[in-house]
């Protein structure tokens, strides 16, 4: 059964996945036909296995490392979310982003959707 | 045209709304025929300005004060969300409660979908 432990715990070896730069755990985190919204808003929405695990491969490489900005938050269905910082470098540059990710699970504790808000005006340099 | 900064700021009036017992400025936020589903997964939908209405004018009776966690989020389209704490007393004791919320907004910059992210897990005492 779906906890809310579960969730969380998912969440976590998310973060924990882009801090290690292993994009195979950042994948088996998510269901086989799962969607990927990042950003909220933008052009494309990234689905299924394959895509996600090219989506992954190249995020760490491009991510220092991710950062909670509080802890989990769960939910009374299969939702979870979370508010947490990129920090990336690009062009030399030292940039800061500020994420809220909130994930949609099915029954087996996989992710089948990810929506990551973040806009323009969260991107900080230095 | 809706902005991230419109958007942002009526998140932070939605906090201040609260911290100053305002129900008025919360139930101003929203557009005449507005959601809220607070928490996620829980049984009720809040739905159309009278409920709002009262759903606010109790909410601010009951909570002490929320605080942001992290800056608001924004998003490429007509979305923002926020990490914050609810500080609330009940039968004596102090009590927190982890929250995301995510809001949708129409072109006028009023909310017409508010979802808010936390579970049993996201409540602690002290």
């Amino acid at each position: 059964m779906l906890t809310e432990k579960i969730m969380k715990h998912a969440m976590q070896q998310y973060i924990n996945g882009f801090n290690s730069k292993d994009s195979k755990l950042l994948t088996s985190l998510f269901s086989d036909t799962a969607t990927i919204e990042d950003p909220v808003g933008g052009e494309n929405i990234v689905k299924g296995k394959e895509a996600i695990t090219m989506f992954y491969g190249r995020a760490v490489e491009m991510v220092d490392r991710l950062e909670l900005a509080a802890p989990i938050r769960g939910s009374y269905g299969n939702y979870a979310a979370m508010a947490f910082n990129i920090f990336m470098t690009s062009g030399g540059k030292n940039i800061q982003i500020g994420v809220i990710d909130v994930m949609t699970f099915d029954d087996t504790g996989k992710i089948t959707e990810m929506k990551a808000y973040h806009g323009p005006g969260d991107m900080i340099e230095g």
